[in-house]
């Protein structure tokens, strides 16, 4: 699926095109700026944040050499907009979550969030130590991208649910918006899935036009304002234990840049991802608290739930196995999570649960 | 409590007062070099690895205008001397972990670990975005200090043991070799606590002069070879759930670098935080693998263990609250650690207990 090749000489082409003809050093005289889009409304608490985090970081280490122009979505291109902008050299990079580009390839699963997958930590195990980087190269050099994590959510909640959920039975027929992988999985457990613009999410729970919806976790959802019409909230779910935001630059602008450049680009979307991830759970943790205060009854699905789910996300995980590269990622990325759950129970979960129960917490 | 006016004036004074003297422009013009000592011998898993992750992206992100040349332990200065050494401005900068220097001041626990304290996500979440910060500049600032996170080993194991430790009172009299807070915690449950240096505890515990060590996790403590001698292995340890490694630069020498370059420090340091803890918990889940292949025994401490660890360390942390900034330092952090573990139990926790035992991971 060449489709570089394709948008590289289509009317989009310019600045990629523009960048591959001049050579690096010419860059490195002077200042050039990048055009950062996103998948992100101007302001949207935390995902905004962390792309304004990675474009000033970028722009401050290389003393304006590099200067990022931030483009909320749609301001340059719309949300969903933004990967074929990348590819085709509109933009020079985004800021995103690759799970709307699925239908570009199901691989993009992988290097944002498999529900029932990995968390924030085991992502970077596998990411930077135990193979995804390479993986990551081979799936994105299709489009002509060069992708680096450079945040985190952290787990998101189950949701908000104008009824209590007390067996998988309840899920036939709800009507409950969730994106996404997550969102065929209740798809499996008869729910009616919809997919509303965040912009209308609000108004649909409170009319009665949808039982309830999943948004991102405390802090976010707070903001949205979900407490104000039910008091049932759902926090652990399956569908996004630790999505990966991803920086995607276009190829031929990274390999433009000069070796300490690159080496920004890298760095700041690290720092970023480590950034980002704290200020969600620290956000999230004070948010929760407030909920808390006013009255929101913080509930957690039974096993017989989870059990459904796990059953339903083992079949849409599994279902684009077909594809030789998605199964070399499914492969890569099973045995590593299977590597890390392992140490990471006997070690920071069973510190964590013990500590809990000793000190009250 | 200044050392630093104290240590500015003396012979070691060196590096850092010629830097307070030169004006910031006079380097960026040109290339300088930045010493970096450290509290590792060469080589040594995962932190000198850190240790030379920072300096490499400090080098290459300014393209050698700031060039980091790392002095293992005793290339330069002794392991427990660099702190000194980058105080009165012998070196420029170090890597290490600041519970070796609870001598200069008690709150630097906070800003390496506190026995039952924050795990990696936690001290992220305050360090980065609850209070933490501020309260590290306090503290530093009476050394002439600014400090960075710069990495984490991830939740050190309890131990290697000769025996299995069935109650509280097997601690009595147990010979065991475990530095900092952690031993003086179990000094209070009876045990005879040794601080061994590194190179010296193999053949301690291999000739029966100690009955028992703890060192860091699997990926270290295997290539140190205690699977040799014992076989019973307690991997959640109460002393270092996620101890925060330092990059501490001479203050004079940060505040003589330009904007983009303390970008690139700060940035560093961030990047290999993450680096750092993912490297840990990559190759501590691959050598877990091994150990229980090679006839380890996976041992956990009984909840009345935990508890009498618990008791003790309380005991251990409070006793410094007599100093006014310790005490704000405490209230901060735990504070902080309340609310984070809230939501991380609801959330990271939960999940991650459901998906293991739903995948049967």
């Amino acid at each position: 699926m060449d489709r570089r090749s394709f948008l590289k000489n289509s009317a989009l082409g310019g600045t990629a095109a523009a960048a591959a003809t001049l050579a690096a050093p010419a860059y490195a005289q002077g200042k050039r700026t990048l055009t950062m889009v996103t998948t992100w409304g101007r302001g949207l608490a935390g995902v905004h944040d962390s792309a304004q985090y990675a474009a000033d970081a970028i722009t401050e280490m290389t003393d304006g050499a590099l200067t990022v122009d931030l483009k909320a979505a749609g301001e340059l291109v719309g949300a969903f907009e933004v990967f074929d902008a990348v590819t085709a050299g509109q933009a020079d990079l985004y800021h995103g979550v690759d799970y709307y580009f699925l239908s570009q390839h199901p691989a993009l699963s992988f290097f944002s969030q498999v529900p029932f997958g990995m968390t924030f930590q085991e992502f970077n195990n596998w990411f930077y130590h135990d193979g995804g980087r390479d993986l990551a190269d081979e799936v994105y050099s299709i489009f002509g991208i060069k992708s680096f994590p450079v945040g985190n959510t952290g787990p998101q909640s189950g949701g908000w649910f104008a009824k209590e959920m007390n067996g998988v039975e309840d899920f036939q027929g709800l009507r409950f918006r969730m994106p996404g992988q997550g969102g065929q999985v209740l798809g499996k457990l008869g729910a009616s899935v919809q997919n509303l613009p965040g912009a209308e999410v609000y108004q649909a729970l409170a009319s009665g036009a949808i039982d309830g919806t999943e948004w991102i976790g405390p802090w976010a959802d707070e903001k949205a304002g979900f407490q104000e019409i039910t008091k049932f909230y759902y926090t652990a779910g399956f569908h996004e234990p630790g999505p990966n935001l991803n920086l995607n630059m276009n190829l031929d602008v990274y390999e433009s840049l000069t070796p300490s450049q690159q080496s920004i680009v890298a760095n700041a979307a690290r720092a970023s991802n480590l950034w980002t991830m704290s200020l969600f759970m620290a956000n999230n943790s004070a948010a929760l608290q407030r909920l808390q205060s006013s009255g929101v009854k913080l509930m957690s699905f039974s096993d017989a739930i989870w059990d459904a789910f796990g059953a339903a996300a083992k079949e849409v995980v599994e279902e684009s196995l077909g594809d030789d590269l998605y199964k070399s990622c499914y492969d890569s990325y099973m045995a590593s999570l299977n590597s890390s759950a392992t140490w990471g129970s006997r070690s920071e979960g069973a510190f964590s649960a013990q500590r809990n129960r000793v000190m009250g917490l």
